[in-house]
């Protein structure tokens, strides 16, 4: 087992080192512009101001949760007993401990992506101004920067957890520990980002008409800001859980397999893991945009070669390893299902296909018509990720389940297929989140290059990179919905392993006619509409708040209106309303569905909570891809328009597709991704409450 | 067993022969302004070629599925054999027939309540003239005779097809008769009133500034014709069809108990239906607006008098007739909750409560906030009819779930008391359809006080009339989606009863861990979400030509835009843009449901149908909430701008909200209700075709 701890963290320090000098290439590119390197500044303070008055809410909520962990999980302290000399009641301290250095990591990986991103950016402005090439290659090097980092942490935490603790149900802390810092990192970074944005579109393009990133624009810095401490260090938090998830269930799984079978499988999940960040390294140190290319087919390409190299090392270390093919056939399977759904999504979302076109087209009869044909391609687009879900789920379920390896590996084996098939579609992830932050730094650096002046091509250059990096968001946003969905599966078999753990016995499984897991399922379902709800809320209230803010500076700083020189926009009081506004949202949404999960586990039981699991995913999984996905093509339809199509800028079109843009724009940014961490912060919840669940409960 | 199918088509003759009396009582009413009584008749002509021309349609459809039940269902014909002197082949005969039968009596319901509403609003809206409380009561008149009408059909259908054919299982042929009709009678209702709607609101209001109903506009009478295909037609078809479903789940399943109880129970099911149309027939008798009341409060009013009621009635009977108590407290808890929901949802969509008034207030912030927040508060309006549907589900279960109680009356005794929560909730339909009903007739009422000039007070006292119908129907949707929530769970163990009676062995029951079960789930659960696509697709295209047929009249009729008097639109050519439109619309998006659960069937057999029929009724019943909700919170929020508040009419707020509504109109009165009736249409399939899927399939 050693060596496959040493292969993991080895490679984890490879992509440490990697990072360290891509990052030292970002920062020996220059910075001369003095406009942008102060605008950029300014996006730095922001950000730092709102992370550091975040993360320290967030330490006062983990320490209570560490506290309540030592209290009560896995099982009350006052029960503790020493058995054989040993104290049961250390499994409470080192949960709890697990649980604070997974808080820490996930602080860390967003954090030191926020340093990067807001290096990068104004470097990616100046370099627009010499052409497409290195200006691209700044933005995506600075975003390689952040996925190397948060995989590294993922893959050595989960290594260092598992060596230090031999225990894979304590890994279930760590991995909530990174879970319920992301919720809570992507719930408040999303509020700011659509905060900003939505306000500083609506008094910028809609009422003024003057360009996105005009500096007259007082909420222009904040919705800079918005994009670092939304997209960049809330994305990262939030993938960085999903992988430890999806380690986490496929590691508990796998020591429920027959006893022999236990740490082969072990070093499996292990070492796919470290061959997915291997892989990305290649894919992200080849990424680079051709003779006669675009910045679509360079992050696309990478992608490809990323996901190829992962399946050819997979198979040379199944080969070597004697590891199980049946395995790696569910890996490979989820990769290419992954692949599969991105591309999909990529057909509801990409301007160049037909499904934008009709959007901007519907949006010449008016804003309803384009919310109409939003909304339903949206509901459209869920249709072939569901269905990629479910096959997966289900071929990788049969191929492990034949009599033979029954016998060999165990009931549980084909579970385990199911997991590694998540593990599969998320192996690439550190691609795929240097594709994600190379969104916000290039939107960022579309700003910088307004502002400070750098002229006509430049700011084309470095719309076409942001064109780009929406696409790109919409494919990787596809993916990792589609990995949380199977990850949240395999979860669902660790529910049921540590409640039967726990003393429970499922008489008949979680069956839908059971009424308690009905009961379960029902309120499961309505939890992610309740979240996206909340969130949405809190963006439209903040928003509404931000636009009286400009209007009074408006009203109130002579001659800011009308552009001219000397008149300067309070850009610290807009950034000031949208950091005390998302604080302030935070946490009550995301206790709702904590809370939710702890209410239905004490009425119905294990049997409700099952239910409530499953519920939540389904529903989940449908909300989060309908509102990503309809986000995204209001975007693109925008930017369509925008190109000189269906009237081209100031029609009535553009105005519509403004304001379909700003209605997906909590969709894709605040609620949509934020789904996806609640399914997995829910599912964590579930299993780590099921010693109590199974001993208090009313109906159950 | 002959007395109460007695007392069953007695009391559907006392309802037939009310309805007769309210008819003429209606038609004696005065109707003398010459204009009213001209566009009453073009009103009236349009509804009858358009449903001339759909049910032509439909016709076809429905002979080709009856010539595909005689030749496979419940068997294939060719594996007919000949036991004790009777050939199982007939039982594919009389199944058919009894579709056929189905689909007939929801057309008459269809067709007459069709006729009674176009008699209605001219009177109702000349009634307007002398005062609220004769208008108000030839509107709610109008529409009791539908009400009694259906619940008549359905009660005397269900109660002669079981005494003739003596096998409740071939009921479910005569519940997809009725389903399959309502399916593509609401569908393409829902598309003809919205295209109209959405074209009407956006070229004369937005565009224009003239009110709702000016003559000038060319959609005008289309809109009218709209109210009644749509809202009346195609409403009475879905709760014929809900009504039929809930009685046809909870008499199959009644057959399913000891051997001994199989008739007491029976018994039961037909004696609550009955006395549930005769707290209805009361209940309409009592209903008027009281001194100071309002409509609201007499439509509200009326519906709990016939609560009260049907719970007296259904207690004598229980204790007259030894009936069981338990199921008592199931049909009590069932109508209760049924209120509850009811509550729930009038909170989200009455403007006299705070969330309207919300919405309505982020309309002056722009079209984007009206539709996000409208969003939000149609997400969280789900949450309590999910959780009353559950608690609903899980408390009739565990009343039902005594071990004396299950020696006594068999295993499903618990799944029976499901069953017949839903018979309790739908047990007042006829009353709802009352209500229902009653909205278009005064929405039409107030189109024709305007367009016949009976004068400001008339035109007050009609808006006031219609935005009561608008309130209450919020309501009654909360109610019927409830019904169908408890009916689909009912249908699960249905479709269950009849792959067990075909020889599949549940090894497991549904459970979800199973992966075929699961990925039954995942489809499902996009279904509902890729048929309401379809639908809005549908209406925003169609509105979109329709809107262009507007435009060219005002183009290129002199005069007409300016409002001259000689200046006559063309209304009859966007009458027919509807009618081809919706026509064309209506079959696709209900095939895709059906074909999608044959797929299913086929390649994952019984377990993946049973995961299918959960996903879709979750998904279903969440997105039917939403959308109902959030549509009708969009109409009063309009509403209550309208009527002075946040600027008033023609301000920005204004605009805002009315784009708002647009985009609530296909929400509300396409989409959102009939996903009711696709899950009603895909459990019935699921249950007839169950043999099929046992024998032939790929993973199951």
């Amino acid at each position: 087992m050693t060596i496959f701890y040493g292969i993991s963290i080895l490679i984890a320090a490879i992509a440490f080192a990697f990072a360290a000098y891509l990052y030292f290439w970002v920062k020996k590119q220059q910075q001369n512009n003095k406009r942008i390197t102060e605008v950029a500044g300014l996006i730095r303070d922001g950000a730092n101001t709102f992370m550091k008055r975040e993360y320290k809410i967030l330490a006062v909520f983990a320490l209570i949760v560490a506290v309540l962990i030592t209290l009560f999980l896995p099982n009350p302290i006052w029960n503790a007993e020493t058995v054989d000399g040993r104290w049961s009641g250390w499994n409470n301290i080192t949960m709890a401990i697990a649980y604070i250095c997974g808080t820490i990591l996930s602080a860390i990986a967003g954090k030191l992506g926020l340093v990067v991103a807001s290096l990068s950016n104004g470097r990616s402005a100046e370099a627009a101004a010499k052409g497409i090439k290195p200006a691209f290659l700044i933005g995506f090097r600075g975003g390689s920067v952040m996925g190397l980092i948060v995989v590294g942490c993922a893959v050595l935490g989960v290594s260092v957890a598992l060596w230090t603790l031999h225990d894979a149900s304590l890994l279930l802390g760590f991995s909530f520990g990174a879970s319920s810092l992301a919720l809570f990192a992507k719930a408040g970074g999303g509020i700011f980002t659509k905060t900003a944005d939505v306000a500083a579109d609506l008094t910028g393009k809609v009422e003024l008409g003057i360009a996105e990133d005009d500096p007259r624009n007082p909420a222009v810095i904040a919705d800079n800001v918005g994009d670092n401490v939304g997209d960049v260090a809330g994305m990262g938090a939030d993938l960085f859980d999903s992988n430890v998830a999806a380690l986490t269930s496929a590691l508990v799984i796998a020591t429920s397999l027959t006893q022999g079978m236990v740490e082969l499988s072990m070093k499996m999940v292990l070492c796919y893991a470290a061959l997915g960040l291997l892989a990305s390294i290649i894919g992200i140190a080849t990424a680079r945009i051709t003779k006669n290319g675009t910045p679509t087919g360079a992050l696309n390409s990478s992608t490809y070669v990323t996901s190829a190299v992962f399946m050819a090392f997979t198979a040379a270390a199944t080969y070597f390893f004697d590891f199980s093919w049946h395995i790696w056939g569910c890996s490979t399977l989820g990769l290419v299902v992954g692949v599969i759904i991105g591309l999909a999504t990529d057909y509801f979302t990409d301007d160049s296909k037909p499904i934008v076109k009709k959007v901007a087209h519907a949006s010449k009869s008016g804003p309803a018509f384009t919310v109409l044909s939003g909304v339903s391609y949206g509901f459209l687009s869920a249709l072939p990720a569901m269905i990629g879900i479910a096959v997966s789920a289900l071929v990788s379920y049969k191929i492990c389940d034949t009599e033979a390896l029954l016998a060999e590996y165990g009931a549980n084996f084909p579970l385990f297929g199911i997991s590694m098939a998540a593990v599969g579609m998320l192996s690439i992830v550190a691609m795929i989140i240097s594709n994600d932050a190379y969104g916000p730094i290039v939107d960022n650096a579309r700003g910088l290059a307004e502002m400070g002046g750098l002229g006509e091509d430049a700011i084309r250059i470095a719309d076409e990179l942001d064109s780009a990096g929406n696409t790109v968001k919409a494919v990787t946003k596809g993916f990792s919905i589609g990995a949380a969905g199977l990850t949240v599966i395999s979860l669902l078999g660790t529910f049921m392993a540590e409640a039967e753990a726990a003393g429970h016995t499922f008489l008949s499984g979680f069956d839908i006619m059971n009424p308690t897991v009905f009961f379960g399922i029902l309120i499961g379902a309505a939890i992610p509409a309740v979240f996206s709800a909340m969130l949405i809320l809190g963006v439209d209230k903040n928003a509404q708040k931000m636009v009286a803010e400009i209007h009074r500076q408006f009203d109130t700083i002579p001659g800011l209106k009308e552009g001219k020189e000397d008149a300067k926009p309070e850009y610290d009081k807009c950034i000031d309303v949208a950091t005390t506004g998302s604080l302030r949202e935070l946490i009550p949404a995301g206790m709702v569905a904590i809370l939710s999960t702890i209410a239905v586990g004490f009425i119905g039981g294990p049997e409700a909570i099952g239910g409530f699991l499953l519920g939540n995913i389904v529903s989940g999984l449908l909300l989060s891809l309908f509102m990503s996905n309809a986000g995204g093509l209001w975007d693109n339809s925008k930017k369509y328009v925008e190109a000189g199509n269906e009237g081209g800028k100031g029609s009535e079109a553009h105005k519509a597709a403004v304001i379909g843009d700003t209605v997906g724009d909590p969709f894709k940014d605040t609620a949509g991704p934020s789904i996806n961490t609640q399914i997995t912060v829910v599912s964590l919840v579930a299993s780590l409450l099921s010693a109590l669940f199974v001993q208090y409960n009313i109906f159950g």
